[in-house]
């Protein structure tokens, strides 16, 4: 007898890709201590929490200090208070109804998008887009619900829907059925994204097969484009098929700060082997309250003053100061005869590596040549080889110089 | 084909004991509108964050505020400031040593006990103590490690070792070999401990069967007696054998702060089907970098700052507070002629229902005559049954009236 571990860890591929990019970056560092390297690889924000959130954090902390405002253990799903607001200006204007139930506050879209697969069986076929943010591929190798990797890097009896320059990146209906289906728009990690037609096909779909579509709009804020839903809910049937996740950290700088929401409608229906209906959404309710205790409560009070009409402002000129990089990117590199995709409604710009050159081919040529660090687009899976990303999170500054830099090089 | 929900989560019993609680305590209320109803019920602190604790919370925050300082993602498993601080106070100081890398700092005990097990294989033999912390055993049931809860209340499968009068709490040795144990000392719900004799004998059986114990030391700041461990790893033999939980909850305050942490030590093997050795350490190292993304940056501070001189006084302060609380009301039960445990060690006091009374008479006598809410002990497991927890959390006063109105109940 001895204690046995979950073998589906073993299943995991190291794909320790910002490991191994720290690890080259550091040995370049090394080897030239003069140089001045420019990180464009993690997806990081950079600017600080806006000043009408500061603010309202200090004002919570300090309740925290008082006998007769401290607050112990809240609410699991989160506080009425901010989830009122979350559904106020999310939701409300854009003319989708949600009730305060079908919203849960978390401390991040990672734990959430890693965590929802537990509430589904293991027999569920899995589809996500490749390439993909890993956790949802991590998450469902680890409960159990792949075969090993195969030599073409992709792990058995997951279904991968290739993204690339062929199909301008718009993920075509997976041939076989798929129950449940990871999406990410506007996407990371190639920046692109879907307008209301294109996510209409999918939401259609799992309508028709009876799919669920876990759908994470992280990047929501950065959407510029009329036609590009903020919210899946935007698309007709959606309340019936798919669960969104959504997350401070993108738009407000919460990365270090910690707060995201995911919704879960009601109409949401899971099968047990007898084929009678169950709630999802209890499920989740089940999950979260026996398993998470709550967002900090001077962070939902920051959180909630993301939405004060000086929250929303200054929000809003970070998004836009993230997104005049990502078109000095675009346009620098586009003068510089490299393919590039995203970075018109997303902070990401996804770039066919030039010539013959694989990722991290690619890679290696920035960090020698321009010093400059992007992210081989090969770890975020097969489809991503021929591609590097580059993020729009750096300052102006930095993003300038890369860009000159860049500009010299011989491709 | 239809999505398929995890069927484990139908095997739970709808255990809302809390629900239950509120319900009735909102029934009589409604009923009797001039009832002061006192709530010792839920284990939940009631004094505000240590001032120190404050000071720095703010500071951090302000950091975020700006450019210079911002923190973005940090480490999943935490912040070395942080570990460096738990390491030097609570390890060292009993001739603990710990690495770093030995310590994943997380946003509560709660979330840890609830996800550790997921680095376990599904056929382990998982034995419980009865009555106990809900959290273990719904965890595992979701995993799929039970059968259904049988009519004596016990899920199939499950090893429950039950801790009464009879034994004197002292949970006694199961008869066949057990993989994974969990124990919380100084215990939740019956406010016992452990000394280091009878804890030694749950090390020795983990090295002899190639167990594992999931340490919950969350009441650990209660400890008033000596030859009481505040850690397992005072221990011989516990680093080979013993995962531990610590939490800022129950000390510092953090219940709605939110900030835990636990300890997984390099030498905690489990195995493959092969019988190869695995790291603990690792899977769950592997497990929090996929799953979780680090705990608020300004929270990691607040916590660093419980190890000041001055948040430590602060603790202590409300520890005593707690604990002079607790001997109010061990000393008037007891001159009422009942029958009490705990409450020496721990914040929780383990009362023998009077006569023939089960957990939920008991519950409704308190409620309807002192206006006093406990939580009925049958709602933590069967072997709770015939006892009511109350908790030493409330103010010094409400505590005090609480006792006053028991004193005059016949019973």
């Amino acid at each position: 007898m001895a204690v046995k571990i979950n073998e589906n860890y073993l299943l995991m591929k190291s794909n320790y890709i910002f490991s191994e990019i720290n690890q080259r970056v550091d040995r370049y560092q090394n080897e030239n201590p003069d140089a001045d390297i420019i990180r464009m690889g993690i997806g990081d924000v950079t600017r600080p929490l806006p000043r009408a959130v500061v603010e309202k954090f200090k004002e919570a902390v300090d309740e925290m200090s008082k006998n007769d405002s401290f607050r112990g253990y809240g609410p699991e799903q989160g506080y009425d208070f901010l989830i009122d607001e979350i559904i106020k200006h999310d939701y409300e204007p854009r003319g989708i109804k949600l009730s305060n139930d079908e919203v849960f506050i978390s401390d991040g879209a990672k734990c959430d998008t890693g965590n929802i697969q537990e509430i589904f069986g293991l027999e569920n076929t899995v589809a996500v887009t490749d390439p993909v943010y890993p956790v949802y591929v991590d998450s469902n190798v680890m409960a159990g619900r792949t075969g090993p990797m195969g030599d073409d890097g992709r792990y058995q009896n997951l279904v991968y829907i290739p993204c690339t320059e062929d199909n301008e990146f718009v993920p075509e209906l997976p041939e076989s059925s798929v129950d449940l289906i990871y999406l990410c728009y506007p996407n990371n990690p190639t920046g692109t994204a879907l307008n209301k037609e294109q996510l209409a096909v999918w939401v259609d779909y799992a309508i028709e097969n009876n799919s669920i579509i876990l759908f994470d709009a992280a990047y929501e804020a950065y959407i510029r484009e009329e036609n590009i839903p903020h919210s899946i809910y935007e698309i007709r049937g959606a309340r019936e098929v798919a669960i969104e996740f959504r997350s401070f950290s993108k738009n407000a700088g919460f990365t270090g700060t910690r707060c995201a929401y995911t919704v879960v409608p009601k109409e949401l229906k899971g099968f047990d082997e007898e084929g009678r209906p169950h709630s999802l959404n209890n499920l989740w309710n089940r999950r979260q309250t026996t398993k998470f205790n709550g967002v900090s409560y001077p962070i939902q009070v920051a959180a909630s003053a993301v939405f004060s009409p000086e929250g929303q402002e200054e929000i809003q000129e970070s998004v836009e100061y993230y997104m005049k990089n990502a078109s000095i990117i675009r346009e620098s590199l586009d003068n510089l005869g490299l393919k590039i995709y995203g970075g018109v409604n997303s902070p990401y710009i996804w770039i066919k590596t030039p010539g013959e050159m694989d990722s991290w081919q690619f890679f290696d040529l920035l960090l020698n040549e321009a010093h400059v660090v992007g992210t081989p687009g090969v770890g975020f899976g097969p489809s991503g080889e021929g591609y590097l990303r580059l993020t729009a999170f750096n300052t102006l500054e930095n993003t300038k110089e890369a860009m000159e830099r860049m500009s010299k090089l011989s491709i």
